[in-house]
């Protein structure tokens, strides 16, 4: 365990690039942590992974809510957040250089009608006007699974981590494995758009009672909670089961889903798709993955499990 | 005059890449002109500004046919190149340190089909499969003027500067205000995503007799060239019309029409508008800037004149 060392506060743009380029011009690989903060065990161990990525390291984690990725019908007013706590965690690590946490990192328009419709509509855009209307699309892998119930979500996450790595300019970037299509999306669109960065994918952590760790669980009542374990015991279900033969994607789709319903969640989608492509697959024979995303109460949760047959 | 000095020539993005970062790790700013070759003054200009823009700098030339903002039905093809005239050209510049000059800039897929319709089809894309598929857009300026006609464009081009940004991480850019469209966008683009660059706009370069110059001027019959002429001599007059006071647009457009059709001309579009924003304006009163862009036999011509009637 490190010593408690309290990582520098930036809150501007032009701060933290110009932090980041001292610390490379000492030779220090900068890696970074982009979270919505409320930070849990999940976020620690991509801090971990970024800490064992370089040596000498200098780690950003960064704080920050992002409008573009909410709809207005989503939860982004309540969003849980807790700074002091995040900084306290933060600093028990021992590991953390800096906390990037800005006010908004968005340019604000004078016309705030919302945009017209059938295009994308987040919380942050308007119609008009001179404020934000440069997105960045990963157009195949931001369709399926979260984005066929979240249309705008993808988008506004792949500009928000491209205005990231922008101003941060780091060498190393770690994302969670949970966010199974947001790993795979950053990949393509730093693939796609070379961007000089290293993307390291980090495992779920779960609690001890299997649940995927999320900022949103804390919304969950004790029996949501209970019920909601449903997910991953089906996940690791399926997994065994596969491994044993059973690898019809239907049958095993339908169990999943029959699974969360009698437990009394509502699924949004249980999907069996390759892992790079994410192409729904209807027979496991490679390495896939099975994404669920459902309903607790007023909680949309989201896990996967990875499954290799031939491994 | 400078002493001939021929550019290194990269065609590797990893070479290209460590070029940068030597020549900033020596203290130089690195600036970058990004063209499609067959170089004319006008480029050349681009590069003076290039050299005017820092001390000591370091300037990259760009010289790649980026399939992604060509429809299947444009020019492609037929795009004029000339490498070895190009070097020579740079060389006699004296101030050009590189030529990034790749054969390819994108991942292609295995899947060759043409993208799905309803979406934006280029010369590069694909519909299904691991090709590129990431793609910047700058959502309202893309929309008009060129954008109308030429519905891939600027999300070809708004993405393959943010390739080469990514690539050769200049400090500054230098851009021809004759793609006044463009120029407006990659600036939008800049703000939005937070690139640590400085965009110069860099004025129109005209033959003597007017003409605006452009890589495709060369596949102009003696005739035609005569003909497109009208462009530049009716952008002229509709200046001087307008600080004498005939600032309604709806006349001053129709005259433009009028003089290129007479001389033979296929008129695209003719538009005024805000300088910034690109948004329509009626009348005249204001930093506006007309824009035209009108067919000669099989060439597409662009070029544009900045008016403001308060300075």
């Amino acid at each position: 365990m490190a010593a408690p060392r309290e990582p520098e506060v930036i809150r501007d743009k032009a701060a933290m690039r110009a932090w980041s380029r001292r610390r490379r011009a000492e030779g220090k690989t900068i890696a970074v942590v982009p979270t919505m903060g409320y930070l849990h065990q999940g976020h620690l161990s991509l801090i971990s992974a970024a800490a064992a990525s370089a040596d000498p390291v200098a780690i950003v984690v960064t704080i920050y809510v992002n409008p573009s990725q909410f709809a207005p019908t989503e939860d982004l007013a309540t969003y849980p957040s807790d700074f002091d706590g995040d900084l306290r965690k933060l600093t028990s690590t021992g590991v953390v250089d800096a906390v990037f946490n800005p006010p908004d990192l968005y340019v604000r328009g004078t016309d705030r009608r919302a945009a017209a419709s059938g295009g994308a509509v987040s919380c942050l855009e308007e119609a008009a006007g001179d404020g934000h209307e440069s997105w960045v699309r990963v157009e195949r892998l931001e369709k399926g699974l979260c984005g066929a119930s979240r249309p705008v979500f993808f988008r506004g996450v792949a500009t928000v981590v491209s205005k990231l790595f922008n101003i941060i300019e780091p060498d190393v970037a770690v994302f969670g494995k949970k966010d199974y299509q947001q790993w795979r999306i950053i990949c393509r669109m730093v693939r796609d758009l070379d961007f000089a960065i290293e993307i390291i994918g980090s495992e779920i952590v779960r609690e001890a009672d299997g649940l995927a760790m999320s900022s949103r669980n804390v919304h969950l009542s004790r029996e949501e909670r209970e019920k909601a374990l449903s997910i991953s015991r089906s996940l690791v279900d399926a997994r065994t089961g596969a491994l044993k033969g059973n690898t019809d994607c239907k049958q095993i789709k339908n169990k999943i889903v029959q699974t969360l319903t009698e437990t009394g969640g509502q699924v949004d989608y249980v999907e069996i798709v390759e892992q790079e492509s994410l192409v729904p697959v209807e027979q496991i024979d490679g390495p896939v993955v099975i994404c669920v995303a459902a309903w607790f109460g007023k909680v949309r949760l989201i896990d996967n499990i990875e499954i290799d047959t031939r491994s």
